[in-house]
């Protein structure tokens, strides 16, 4: 059973070790765990319904309240004290293109809000219920069949509301593969994926969503947008790259063709140690600048490296390890990457040989598969570590940008010393790290960790993140970052986003926004409020 | 000097000989040349200009009969016949986004439409002066310098008026190239390049101008949209995909900031035969499906393969080519692919390698590099064939779509009958051959050259034109293929655009262009009128 107030499956726990928790409490002092609140005393909070009867619709309070909020940590802070605040009005499961209009039909009529959701794996606050009017979310995992496998064409279209694991699971029966591994995988949709312009963990080889996103249907309060496929046009701009990011303020999207690959033949992944940040930043810049076929680079600064390998367990194996590199060159600074390859075995191995070779001048040394089999094997069990630092006392939130390559050092120093600074304030100390977990020939993505004390009660805990989120936030703005390169902007990045637009460009999309949707029913207060 | 009134330059000829005359006889009779029109007589048709006075605007015939119209056939039709029509009321040639936006003033307070332009290549209709309301060609082409090159990132930013061999020449002195070759290259700009979608030769290798693109600025009626550069972003929809097939409606594009790589080491176009289109069409898909890094994949089809061939002089070493050829099975339907490399060269001759391998079981007959290098070496100059045409009596128009794998061979077929048929209403032959360009995993796009004689009377070609058109774009678009591959909308394309962008997405087009310049100054009746 999936849980109510944390991250996934409730049979499954990320230990961590005492050794883990020293290393914690020697950073930032001891946590102090908190009582979380139950389940009924959350949904004793979930008030009367306003809705207008509708056989699509469910209003039983435990429904609302496992569709009302997402992942964030504000999110999280509501279940885990039981300040539930607002909740949609109710819930529908569509299961076809003609339930989602007669929802928009229903929703014009009554003035009634839509709240578009897939998997509700949202960390930047897509799925609150908006003030002023009653809303219904709308979970689109119903719809989650294969409805048409190109081969030819490598095109495979899906309901809109399909998780990961059923998505590829249907693909590998006919013996291909999407390639789209968010870290949320286990509970994100593929509709959710492209409204907010997911990224997955092997997009170096298959792609962000957006290149795989080659069309498909979304209901508008003003009709259907259907989109074409096609290999490229050059006929005007693209309407699927506004469908790209909308995160439900156009529309909902019911079916989505995306472009597969045969399932690989081959697939590893690999580590390699650099001595320092800056001979491991330039090392990866010219791997990826170099165009060879892999699949992933994922690059873990030196505080980052020493965490993981703080958190690995495998003591005595750790030990062996850093008693080797140390002897390579790897010593206090030591930065881990992360190669991954995939494909036919002959070119992939290729590919990685060339990759090895460009790090070598920087003092990569190459230690094998084995951190990188450990890593691919739980590539979706980190994120349970949140689950088990709350339980100890701590909070676990993560912001991620992407920079052009001058600004990417920059950039990482800005953000983790931001968050030191606002959790400072509090006299509180941060543990900040920090990967490039997406690399670009003209940069790359920075994704911070920070790990924190809990204060012990909503109003205090909110206060810490709002001073983390708003720091962290102007940090990226200020060093020319976007507020977003995989989550999408929601209600937490919305405040940001003017930056990057500028108002010419915000205001354009109020314009699309209005007039698809003229009487703004669609997840209003979101992306562009 | 540039032709006025055809490609390119007076001093360039494409000499067709005796044998190539022939064969086209043979094909649909005897061309009947025409008088040209002289400068003079187009001149004089040019009438007052209705604007205001400007500092910026020039007003004098010839400078607006040069900018008056691009090079599409009817565009062509006008200019040989010396019926010119419209042309606008002056011609500014501004030196910075604040020239621009002195302009947008005055467009604004006088209610002057602006015609933004680049090389004036189109061969679409986008550079039609519009009726009802005055006019001013906007010629960007003095805003053509190399403005900055951030090496780390592979980035650099030029003034959006920089044609083709400008631009590479500023960065070939650096190191780099933008791998942007369409056939235009000579006479295109940037500029022209990114609002209307343009792809080259080697897109398999540099991507599509779409792919270049990573940000700029645009002056428009609202204000300066600023579109910064970020390697990757999940902040809402991308901006620079409004931009990007824009076609003047917004705006006008003055700077752009594109992706460059190192120049290529090597280079290398190889020619292969196949036995007949259904071998070369699945060995093609088979080639561009494994994901090898190749930059060009080109395949005519059998006709197209013998017009090459009988266009290429050197009769004899060709029957000798044909004679070995035959040997081989490549007989009378065979189908000529050339396959172009560059980069690293051990990586380069490892990927072409591999494509070899993968044309055999298709009986793919490798000829080597000297049909691929002349093939190179004249990828500018067979545009130059169409001035030749004309003169000896011929008019040569093409048309080009993109579809996914299982119609390309249908829209092959359909796109030629429809002109067959098209001029059959004439009693005329058509000579129609087609070529697949530009290859992607999906599908591919589709280009068909048609030949035909010429009637000889200005309304007469311009019905014969009309029909041809006309029947190609219907099969186009009944065929579910996209209007323009890599060549925009213009005004020729406009009446098919809605089968692909469907109602709601054209009215939110519409939205986008009249948000952005509520007076409908820029470039009004194309694209979306």
């Amino acid at each position: 059973m999936r849980r109510w107030n944390g991250w996934g499956d409730e049979s499954i726990e990320f230990a961590l070790h005492a050794d883990a928790l020293a290393f914690l409490a020697q950073r930032i002092g001891a946590g102090r765990p908190v009582t979380d609140a139950g389940l009924a005393q959350a949904r004793a909070q979930i008030g009367a319904s306003r809705l207008p009867e509708h056989a699509l619709i469910d209003t039983s309070p435990e429904v609302r309240l496992r569709n009302a909020l997402g992942q964030s940590l504000p999110d999280w802070l509501r279940l885990r004290y039981g300040v539930i605040g607002r909740a949609p009005d109710g819930v529908a499961y569509p299961q076809s293109a003609q339930d989602v209009r007669e929802l928009l039909a229903y929703a014009t009529q009554h003035g009634v809000a839509l709240i578009p959701q897939g998997g509700g794996t949202s960390v930047a606050g897509h799925l609150t219920a908006p003030s002023g009017m009653p809303s219904v979310a709308v979970n689109m995992t119903r719809m989650r069949q294969l409805l048409y496998l190109d081969t030819e064409s490598q095109l495979a279209t899906f309901g809109a509301g399909v998780f990961g694991p059923d998505l590829e699971a249907q693909l590998r029966a006919r013996g291909y593969t999407l390639g789209h591994f968010p870290q949320s995988f286990e509970y994100s949709t593929l509709g959710g994926w492209i409204v907010t312009r997911s990224s997955g963990q092997q997009s170096l080889k298959y792609g962000r969503i957006e290149q795989m996103f080659r069309g498909g249907s979304m209901e508008t309060p003003s009709g259907t947008l259907h989109l074409p496929t096609f290999p490229a046009s050059a006929a005007g701009p693209d309407l699927r790259e506004m469908v790209l990011g909308s995160e439900g303020r156009m529309g909902i999207l019911t079916e989505a063709t995306v472009r597969v690959t045969p399932a690989p033949e081959y697939e590893a992944f690999h580590a390699v140690f650099f001595p320092n940040w800056h001979a491991a930043e330039t090392a990866v810049r010219q791997v990826v600048q170099a165009g060879l076929s892999l699949s992933m680079l994922r690059l873990s600064n030196p505080l980052e490296t020493t965490t993981m390998l703080a958190l690995a367990g495998h003591k005595k194996m750790i030990a062996l390890l850093e008693g080797y590199l140390s002897l390579r060159g790897c010593k206090g600074g030591k930065c881990m990457l992360m190669i991954g390859v995939s494909g036919r075995k002959s070119l992939a191995r290729a590919a990685l040989r060339e990759a090895l070779v460009l790090t070598l001048p920087h003092g990569g040394v190459h230690v094998g598969r084995t951190m990188g089999e450990k890593w691919k094997q739980n590539r979706f069990r980190n994120v349970y570590l949140r689950n088990t630092a709350w339980q100890h006392g701590y909070a676990i939130d993560t912001v991620e940008t992407a920079v052009d390559w001058p600004r990417v050092e920059i950039m990482m120093r800005a953000v983790e010393a931001a968050g030191a600074a606002a959790l400072g304030q509090y006299g509180e100390q941060v543990h900040a790290y920090t990967h490039l977990s997406h690399l670009y020939a003209q940069g790359a993505s920075v994704y911070t960790t920070f790990v924190y004390r809990l204060a012990g009660d909503y109003e205090a805990d909110l206060a810490r993140w709002k001073s983390l989120k708003k720091a962290a936030s102007m940090a990226i703005v200020d060093n020319g970052g976007t507020i977003s390169h995989q989550h999408g902007v929601g209600s937490d990045h919305a405040p940001y986003l003017a930056a990057e637009k500028g108002w010419l460009g915000m205001s354009t999309l109020r314009a699309v926004f209005a007039h698809v949707d003229p009487q703004q029913i669609m997840n209003p207060g979101k992306l562009a409020p």
